[in-house]
């Protein structure tokens, strides 16, 4: 390349919490009750409540599934998840980009004594503060949705890195956006070589058998254990 | 509605740090230089470096422009930066969701004496963070896709209250996503009634030429005061 050297600047500062003892104390205790949370992160508008609300429709006969909604000041969300069938608490950040398993556990603590066999976490759309942060959920799963672009890998590590699955959202626009699963799988593995990837369309049905096995597979686990 | 009430729970903490000052401090140096800094901010994947190339081509040889790459561990922007024809200097957050006044300045000082008439600061990409920072730059802008939706407004309040203008980009694809311009600017401008709306495509051109007017103006006026 002819082009001159970019010129980098390191700019370090830490503001992460230590809350991993808070986040094993969680995760033990929904063990114990044989409930699985899973930790969903996103971009602001890939799909994550479209997501919840698919699966929720498909799964709740089958499963006792709650969701708890994180969001900075609006609770859209929670409605929209009730109106599919769910259960749902609202979680109001005040600001904050991330959650911690401290307001998690704070937020889990709306729906009670119930029991139920799959809670989500709809955590707050942002692909970096999230994955700084251990919520305490048992598995963190991430959408990456078409439009956003197949680079994103790249440009947020940790996001990819500590993700269990990648769920490519909006498969069906994914030409239009000249989106390559193929580079998106590769710069995914790069950070995170056992992360499952699977591309789904909420609005046609694509790839959503995939994702409710691969949810029923991880209910059972939590069950068995 | 005949739905329960959604279970709201508050959750504060404060990790804004004071940087006000500093902000101040370089808005006032710049403005001496006549140098126009604005910061762009929008989601991942929104089209923020799309958007600088295709301005960068069209005003190039009109004024002197440079750009400055926020990223948390990349540098594919800046080079795709270079490529359009314009300077630019990488800054490495190491993880940071956002951009402080004195990581901005640290980012400059890799322009050496140079004079510029425009800076871009591209911010990292969230529409939490960055919002609740002030880098010291004259306006901030930030963009949003269509593909996210229209309801961002209302679920971050934060970034569309404190950004000049808002840049609607990938407009050609506004039906597919269903996504509703008037929505869009009416929940924008609850944020902040004054907030300027551009709806651009960088793939058609559509809009393009408003976006330039706009830049065009605020570069005069810096230089004019």
């Amino acid at each position: 390349m002819p082009m001159d050297k970019i010129k980098i600047i390191e700019v370090k500062e830490s503001v992460f919490a230590k809350n991993e003892l808070a986040a094993d104390n969680l995760r033990a205790e929904l063990n114990g009750k044989g409930t699985l949370l899973i930790n969903v992160m996103a971009s602001p508008g890939a799909g994550k409540t479209t997501l919840l609300k698919a699966t929720i429709k498909a799964l709740k006969d089958e499963m006792k599934i709650a969701v708890l909604e994180a969001d900075i000041d609006s609770d859209v969300d929670a409605y929209r998840i009730q109106e599919a069938g769910a259960e749902s608490v609202q979680l109001h950040t005040g600001g904050m980009c991330h959650l911690t398993a401290e307001m998690t556990r704070q937020g889990l603590e709306g729906f009670g004594d119930k029991h139920y066999d799959l809670i989500f976490l709809e955590n707050v759309g942002n692909l970096v503060c999230p994955a700084e942060f251990d919520t305490g959920a048992q598995i963190n799963v991430m959408l990456l949705s078409t439009p956003e672009g197949d680079d994103k890998p790249l440009k947020y590590p940790l996001m990819f890195q500590v993700s269990k699955a990648m769920v490519v959202t909006k498969c069906d626009v994914m030409d239009l956006f000249d989106f390559r699963l193929d580079a998106a799988t590769k710069a995914a593995k790069m950070r995170n070589p056992d992360i499952k990837v699977m591309p789904v369309s909420a609005k046609t049905g694509e790839g959503l058998d995939a994702w409710f096995d691969y949810l029923r597979a991880e209910v059972a686990r939590v069950k068995k254990a």
